[in-house]
Formats: structure tokens, C-alpha cells, sequence
């Protein structure tokens, strides 16, 4: 956590220094949310192919997977100080139970690694297991820290 | 070359699989502009500090550099047959030569990834040449491809 923290403050005083003024605040917004719909987008084709809906398609599933771990990693640092307010979804309690919040983030980083690990080996099985692991640290994160 | 046609062959089958109806054009090129924003986004505290004008943090910069390799990957999914109309700056030429931009794209994703290994070595002269070769990656493809 303590790694995590740090490269958030980093990023942080970089965004500061990156952008002017109050558009910092809806830069970081639309950042994470861009980063989300990427999420959505890898998700869509990976939840029809555990759930049959789609033929498997070993390399694709791999592809993004890899593509979702990499995302994982990316929207908090577009939940910066201040871009609580405007085009948003997520609750004050981001910014008033952090720890909790970063925490269900790390567990959504976590997963989306292990599914992009276990994809490489291509069991379905397994795939399937890890797929469902990550759906949940989605939902997790959702139920608690955005609007529906 | 071959792998990546038959990669994007497969993402743009999932594309049409994934979507219903004409909503897959705009999903796609939704996706597209998210992976360029984000890129944008990590290019520029990188560029500010190639540039002098921020700090160099060999941590925070090498961590950009590892978004910018894996967003570098992304957009080139989204550029889908029937995505050439709507809310987009691409030109016609991105589908009418084909293999000159995948080519472009493809250099685009080699500068990133040498970019993201010579930011984890740290050697300042290293880094701002890789990043000025990757900063030339996407004029080069821009010039050609993108309206302005």
C-alpha cells in the first residue's frame, strides 16, 4: 500500500503541475473514466466467451486480459484531490475512506493479473474462476464507491 | 506484421460478435479516442520533464512509459471496418492503406516499448532520445492519417 500511495502522491503533483488550473479536475475525470471504458470494452468480449455466448478464442482472451491488467493499473491516478465534483459517478466516499478505496483497487489490480496469467495457460477452467474473481472486485468497488 | 493482421482480424470479430447493430461503430471509435487520450495524458508530464519544465522522477516517468507501451497497443482495435464515419478525425486513408498504418501503429508501439525499457534503466540521455523517437512516431502517423 505504501508503494501504491506514493506513486499516487507522485502522480498527483504531477497532474498538478501537467495542467492549468480547474481543468486538472476534469482532465483526471475524464482520464479514469476513459480508462473504465476500456475496462467495459476488454470485459465485453472475455464475459461472452466464459459464458459461452462467443466461441473461445484462446489468444484473444489472452490479448485482453493482458490489455485489462494493464488498464487496472491506470484510473487511480485520475482520482486526484478536488475531481470529486463534476462529470462523475464516484461517491465522496473515494476521497473520505481512501485506504478502503485504494485497497478495492489493489484487489481489482491483483485479480486482473491473475486472470491475465492464468489466460496465457489457457485453462478454461481456471480462466473462468479468475474471470469471475475479477468481475467481483468490480462490483465490489462499485457497490461502495459509485453512483449507480 | 502477420500476427497483428490476424490479431486485429480477431478483435474486429469479436467487435461485431460483442455489439448490436450500429452502436459497435460508435464503441469503437469511443475506444479508440478513450486509448489516444489516455496516451496523451501519460505523454505529458514525460514531455515536461524531457523538456526541463517539471522534475525528472525516474519513478513517475518510468511508470508513464509503461502506460504509454500498453495504451500504445490498444487503438488500433478500434479501428474496425464501417468506423471511418462519425465523431472522428481519421482520415480514409487509415482504412484505404491499410498497411501503411498498421505499419505506422506498429512503430508507434516499438518506440513505446523501447521507451518503457530504457525509463526503467534511468539514463536521462537515453530517455529523451527514446521519447523524441516516440513523439516522432505519432506526428508521423498523425501527418498521414488524421485530420487536423
Amino acid at each position: 500500500m505504501k508503494k501504491l500511495t506514493l506513486a499516487l502522491a507522485g502522480l498527483m503533483a504531477l497532474g498538478v503541475a501537467g495542467s492549468a488550473g480547474a481543468d486538472q479536475y476534469e482532465d483526471a475525470i475524464k482520464y479514469r473514466r476513459a480508462a473504465f471504458s476500456m475496462v467495459k470494452w476488454n470485459f465485453g468480449p472475455m464475459g461472452a466467451m466464459v459464458k459461452g455466448e462467443m466461441p473461445f478464442d484462446k489468444a484473444a482472451f489472452a490479448r485482453h486480459a493482458d490489455n485489462l491488467a494493464a488498464l487496472a493499473k491506470m484510473p487511480l491516478d485520475g482520482f486526484i484531490d478536488g475531481s470529486d465534483l463534476g462529470d462523475t459517478k464516484s461517491k465522496p466516499e473515494v476521497w473520505e475512506q481512501r485506504n478502503e478505496f485504494e485497497s478495492k483497487m489493489r484487489e481489482f489490480v491483483d485479480a486482473a493479473d491473475q486472470l491475465a496469467l492464468v489466460a496465457k495457460g489457457g485453462d478454461q477452467g481456471e480462466i473462468k474462476s479468475k474471470f469471475s474473481q475479477t468481475a467481483k472486485t468490480c462490483k465490489s468497488c462499485h457497490d461502495d464507491f459509485k453512483t449507480k
